[in-house]
Order: structure tokens, then sequence, then C-alpha cells
């Protein structure tokens, strides 16, 4: 048999509406009858439905935050940045990954409008073409708060970083280090971040009179073994690269691994340059030049926003923060 | 006003079993009152809730996976692991992160109390040293399976890596690379696999007529910039250690950057060895030595068991499966 209020004032001959209130340690209940109370909770095991006190309460306290994936450390490091300000703010903080899959980012949106939380902080799946699932939760009036991977089609608030800048950036890097055959790698055409970068990388080289070879333009998959396969034939071809620009580290990573195979030597053949928060980006032989992104400060700026949303309170705040990513230059990008 | 089936049914002026069993799509309702009740639940956006439909239905085909972080590669291959079964057997999964945080971990499985999943899978965080949260689940009735943190404490199935056998082995590998002070180091002392891998390392030491000194035991924090201090401490004390052996990859890689400080050489001043599913191992400088686990393997295997726990049928399965970790040999042992 459950234990629930009901069953604690049938136990104790009590009203619901005094064992509720003595639950919530009220000054209108005796000292006695609480007392009686929470001996017999603590005696059955009482557990209060969560979801129940959130309705009564219309609050749980707690922010969703919505990831694709945590193979890399940018997620990581958000996390933390979010959960230093929610601690502060006293938010709880559930954390969510949809795997890059659009059918789950569905899924948890629908469960998320159940009223488990109070918030939340969205950086969207690869896949996520459509957007009437993030419709419906701004139709429950649930406060959202994009970052990194925004949804460009949608009007909340948004932290990104300077992607389009970034991309123009490591372009140049790569031209100054003394490249002329520039690929670009990415993993999805759907995010606005990607074709951010992807346009800094086009009107970069359009600036050093390069022109942009589409066969130098690589959309990896899901499917490790088949973006293995399109960087090495890429690599192996009659025109090769002379340098490659990951727009994720997992492809950066990809091309050492095809590197080492072939035995292109790195930067001597080719060089490379990643967006990347790995922790042993310093570590790699040879070390990687890295478009670091200030993946800590993005988690406590987009918290910060959806505090002020749930507080409703009048301060200002910016719809779209955008923060500046750093180039380290390591050995990856050395010119010759 | 909140769009549920009781306003539905007084729009329609239906009956609320009749409005419920034409949104469950049920024979025993007519087609067109069928028609007229789904065309008004698409008009107001009616969302079913997930809780209550659950409890009507004693199943929600979710499970919850909890686990402490993801800075590592290994989780995320336990939970390719975990959801390619848990697809393929009709389940959805959810990920709940504690980030190594007992507090976060006890309010995470009393969320799950309230009927949200099925079952649970789950590696307890490094804090947890207390277990009367997890008793709790049980006596909920929730079945659970540990993979690879496992509660020793506990009855439920377990499953894990040789720990034992894989630090006996990695310790016996530095010995025949030509280490002789070997220092081990770990993050926490609540973990059974810590513990195990400790004894190995150990056991180890004494065969080989080796002594354990406690100066070379490092018990690492969630705070990076002690464990560095730490470790750089050890490595520039008057009787450093010739070899060091990480049992978990973070504190190797913490390792590899005090020795790029410090200028000390690996693996000529000193040899590195640690459990790691790091994707950049064999392209750090040098490559790193690792134990690998079986990652995907742990996590099919520990949801294949909680599947026949939920399907309640009599197939039998061990209450503690242990799959062998991998010892591949790479330059940061290399003997002189």
């Amino acid at each position: 048999m459950e234990v629930n209020i009901k069953r604690l004032a049938e136990e104790l001959n009590l009203s619901i509406a005094t064992v509720s209130r003595a639950l919530r340690d009220s000054h209108e209940v005796n000292p006695e009858t609480k007392k009686r109370v929470l001996q017999l909770a603590a005696k059955l095991n009482y557990q209060p439905n969560p979801f129940a006190s959130s309705l009564r309460a219309q609050k749980s306290k707690t922010i969703g935050v919505i990831i694709p994936e945590v193979d890399n450390n940018f997620f990581s490091l958000a996390i933390k940045g979010i959960e230093d300000v929610a601690q502060e703010k006293g938010y709880h903080v559930l954390v969510y990954l949809t795997h890059e899959n659009v059918i789950k980012e569905v899924e948890i949106t629908r469960l998320l409008q159940g009223g488990r939380v109070d918030g939340i902080l969205m950086s969207v799946s690869s896949e996520t073409a459509h957007i009437e699932h993030l419709l419906e939760l701004q139709k429950k009036n649930i406060p959202i708060v994009f970052f990194d991977r925004v949804c460009e089609a949608l009007d909340p608030p948004k932290v990104t970083t300077d992607d389009y800048e970034s991309g123009f950036k490591a372009t140049e890097h790569l031209v100054e280090s003394g490249c002329k055959r520039i690929a670009f790698l990415q993993i999805s055409n759907n995010l606005s971040i990607g074709r951010k970068r992807f346009k800094g990388y086009t009107d970069a080289l359009e600036k050093n009179q390069l022109s942009f070879d589409e066969s130098l333009l690589i959309v990896g998959t899901k499917n490790e073994v088949e973006n293995y396969a399109a960087i090495k034939q890429m690599l192996t071809s009659a025109n090769p690269p002379d340098g490659v620009f990951a727009s994720v580290e997992s492809l950066a990573i990809t091309t050492y691994y095809v590197c080492k195979e072939i035995e292109r030597k790195i930067p001597s053949h080719v060089k490379i340059i990643s967006f990347s928060n790995l922790t042993t980006a310093a570590l790699l032989a040879p070390s990687l030049t890295t478009i670091t992104q200030p993946a800590y400060n993005i988690g406590k700026e987009a918290m910060t926003i959806l505090f002020r949303l749930l507080k409703k309170n009048n301060y200002p705040y910016k719809k779209h923060v955008v923060l500046s990513s750093t180039l380290i230059k390591r050995d990856s990008t050395s010119p010759l």
C-alpha cells in the first residue's frame, strides 16, 4: 500500500491538511501533533511525491539542461558553469542527454512539459531541423535559454561564441602558416554554429584570393568509420589539402589517426586547427592548435539569464550574448 | 487553464472515461466521437501527463541511467552499449549525472521513486559511502543493476571488470619495464573498484619484493589544482617514483602536464600506465599505455540483465558479471 499523506492522516486520525502542514513544518500545527506526524512518516518511510508538491508550490526549484553529447569537454565545462550559478541561486540542475537524436530531444522536451522543471537550458541536437517541440515548450510558458547550439528561428535568449569571427580567424591562421588548400570538416548542416563557422571559412578564403573547393568539404556523420574513410580518401587524393580546419574536435582526432596511418606528417605535410576544449590538446604529438570556447562562462551566462527570466524581475538582459573564443597556437600549425 | 482530460470531456460534453479511451484509440469508442476528441486535443495542444499515464499503465518503458561524470570516455561508451540494447527491446533511456556528488545522487534516486522509470542502471558517485537512498529504491521494487562502480554492500546484480587482476597486471607491467618505486593515484577511498585496483597494486608489489611506500599514494580530490600540486610535490621530492599507475585517466593527464612543466621525461625518467578509454591515448606524446575497460560491453551486459529483471521471466542470469580489461602497451612504459 502506497504511503501518502492520506494514509498518514487516516492512521493518525487527523485531517489531510493538518498532516500536510505538519510535514511542511507549519506554525499552525502544535508541536505535539507535528512530532506524531513526523514519527509515523519516518516509520513508514513516507516519501513526498515531488510532482504533487511541485504542482502545489508551482515551483520545482529545478532547471533542466538538455545537451546533445558529452564526448567532448565543452559540455562538461558548460555544466560546471551552470551548476555554480544554480547552486548560488538555490536551484537544482538535471542534465538530459539527447545523443544528437532529435526523437530523443522531442521525448525529453515532452517529459519536461509536465512541470518537472521551472526552466530549461538547451543546446540543440545536430538533427534538430524542425522546432515544433520547442514551440510547445514556449506555449507552456517554460522559459528557455539556448546556449552554443542555438535555434536561430526562435525568440528565446541565446548565449553563443563568435562563431563567424572564429571561423574566419582559424582559416586566416592556416593561410598565414602557408596553407593554400584548406579543408573544412563539420558534423551537420543543420546547426547555425556550423553554418557561421563555414561562412567565416569561405569569407577568409575569398579575402585571401583562395577559391573554395567543394571536394575539401566533409560533413561527418555519427558513424566514425565513415568519417575516417572520408578523411582518408580526401588526404590520399591526387590533390590533397595542406591544411585542415575541424569545426568539432572529434573530427580533428580522427584526422590525427588518419595521418598516423598514412604517414602524413603534421604540420609539415598538413596543418590542423580545431574548435576544441580537449584537455589533452597540449599533450598530443604534435600539440593541437585550437579555437577554445569559453565553455564555463557560456554556462554561467546562460544560467544567469535563465534565473532572471524565472524571477520575472525587470533586470535588463541581452537577448543574444556573444562571448569570444581564443585562438591557441600550438605545433600542429607551425609554419615550415 | 490546464488542458487535461477533464477539460476535454467538459468541452465535448463526454465522460472522462470516453475521452481517455478515445485518446488511447480504443475500439470501444465510435470513430466519429474519436475524431471529435482528437481534433479538440490537437486544437488545444493537449499533452498527456506522462506521470499519470505511467501510473495507469504501471510501465513507463523508460529506464534511468545514473552516472557520476562524463569527463572520460568510459561512460559515453557504456551509454552507447546500454542504448543499443534498450532500443532493441523498446525501452527509452534517460541519463542523469551526479557529478560525483552524493547529495545530487540522493536527489535523483528520490525523483525516480515517483514512477518515472521502470528500472535503473547505476554507477555510484565516488562519495557514496552511505546507502540509504539505494535501499529505498529497493523497497519500492524498482530493479537496479550496478555497473563499473558498484555498491558492494547491496544485493542487486553487478557488472564490473576484473579490477583486482587489472591492478595487479598494470603494476607487474611497470615492474617488468624496470620500475622500482611505483606510485598509485586514485580519486576516492569509497569506491570498491578503487580498493580492488589498489589491492592488486599492493599484492603485485609484494610478489616482486617491493615494499609499499605510503608517500607514493595520492588520493585525488575534485580540485584539479590540488591534484596537480600533489603530483608535482611527489615527482619533485627527494625520492621520486620511477613509475606511476593512475586508477583514473584524469590523474594520468595531470601527471603528463606536471612532467611537461618540470621537464621529467616519459618514459625514461618516469613510466606511466592508466585505466583509460581516452580516444587520444595513442596520439599523446608519448602514447599512453592503458588498461582499457570493455565499456561498451559493460553497458550492453548491464542493460540485458535489467531487461530480464523487468520481464520477470526466469532466464537465469549471473548476479555478478565480470568482464576482462585489456592491457595496451604503448610508449609511456617502454623499457629503457
